[in-house]
């Protein structure tokens, strides 16, 4: 069902991804963590806490979304030339069971890296004190912006 | 295009919206408020802080998609029974444009209202000191929970 | 909600939507009719006929996605440079309501005209001999592929 | 990453996904043909022909959304019980690469099963002489009906 194309660009693509992780104040005010780094494929982990709920006491669809397109928008980035710029273009997120648990962990795999426009899926489980559970799924779009062409008009 | 049964099934939906707001813990974290509540509309606002931002500093697409997803569940919710549950079963975000700006708000609207199934669409703007974009839209689907009923057995 | 960007670039553009249009086989196979060609907006009908029913009698999901992918891909066009080909990159449809009548029929529309991608929604109905009913709605991304260069490194 | 749960409740699944394909005007006039059948997958064939084509040639977006929404659907009806039906909540389709060679199938999974509602996601290749390609991918809602209930109050 994967049929991305694994070729390697930019051969520091794992300490990129770490400092363009760190840039992202969003992902510390949540307390995201950088799991796993792969071509084509990135993990992240984020631990339960009250702050971070929906109305009912589970992880809100909007953080389980914002750890789903973040590792989806990293997998990509892995298999993109240096200094590029990676944005997203769109996702859409099925919430498939209550995201009940102590530890949320989100991997992204790219399904097509193309020059332009690259898709992701991305899966998010959920773990509990004995069991884990896939509580959402992600199919993303992402573009890869060259550098220097960081602008609106581009996209 | 907009098509909604608006019946007011619960009179005090109004306070119920205000309610369930305060009992998600992101949404303070995050710093959203509720601007407007009416029958199958409600109205989200998000001031711009560091801590919100992605790798290029502008608002995280994952920040927009909370604000969205919550803009558009509680515009279902409004048109909701009494005591139901909303919760989201999937959305699809498009970011139509860079989130740059010192205020982000969400108009969540309801374009099918039904007996299990909701139907809303989001607009997502983003104003600065001079103008006023759209930057994202959502097209989502949530679930009526009746009450006693909230056990992922039903979903 | 809608805020595009309607500047036209290729004056020919009801002509040339309507060549495209023809060129299409599918569209001849299910009877599609092209009914408007405005900046930015194009609406499509499709009479009933059997061979367009899924197991309960009604239009199919996929014809119904069908021509909204089309009204939408056709919206972005009248917006794009002379010569230009239109893609789709994806789009997600929601059926709302039971797509049973006489008369489908999708009007699509430009929410972003980029240089590069474009982003138009879609909302189809369908007339029966009394009411008129929105069926579908669509959210779409398409892209603009400049003259001479329809490959597949491009996307 | 797939974590459905194939309880098989319809010991006649293969024979009343058999029954309901033929029941499909829309899949004679494509000419789709049934090539799987097993718990929680179908797959679905669809030889070339010029009918189906879009403005470059190619099979048209809208032609592979509905052989890939009939693969998902049956799919999730392989696990429903006994005389329920299946209806497209809603679908999102991203197309990869041109579908362009002599043979496009779909394969449907089942990512989560539920009483209500099940998530699919569905795998669409194309084969050419030399090689196959995946050009299509789509992750979908669908709802279970049970018998009786098939009017628009349930949805």
């Amino acid at each position: 069902m994967i049929n991305a194309n694994l070729v390697i660009k930019n051969p520091n693509f794992i300490d990129d991804v770490k400092t363009s992780f760190q840039q992202q104040g969003i992902l510390k005010l949540l307390g995201a963590k950088l799991e796993k780094i792969e071509p084509g494929l990135v993990e992240i982990s984020l631990p339960f806490k009250p702050e971070l709920t929906q109305h009912t006491g589970f992880f809100h669809a909007g953080v389980t979304a914002t750890i789903a397109d973040t590792a989806g928008g990293y997998a990509a980035f892995t298999l993109f030339p240096a200094q590029a710029i990676v944005l997203s273009v769109e996702f859409k997120i099925n919430l498939l069971n209550p995201a009940q648990g102590q530890l949320l962990y989100a991997i992204g795999r790219v399904i097509k890296s193309g020059k332009t426009l690259s898709v992701c899926e991305v899966s998010v489980s959920v773990t509990d004190r004995t069991k884990t559970l896939v509580c959402a799924h992600m199919l993303q779009t992402v573009m890869c912006l060259p550098p220097k062409t960081m602008d609106k008009t581009v996209k």
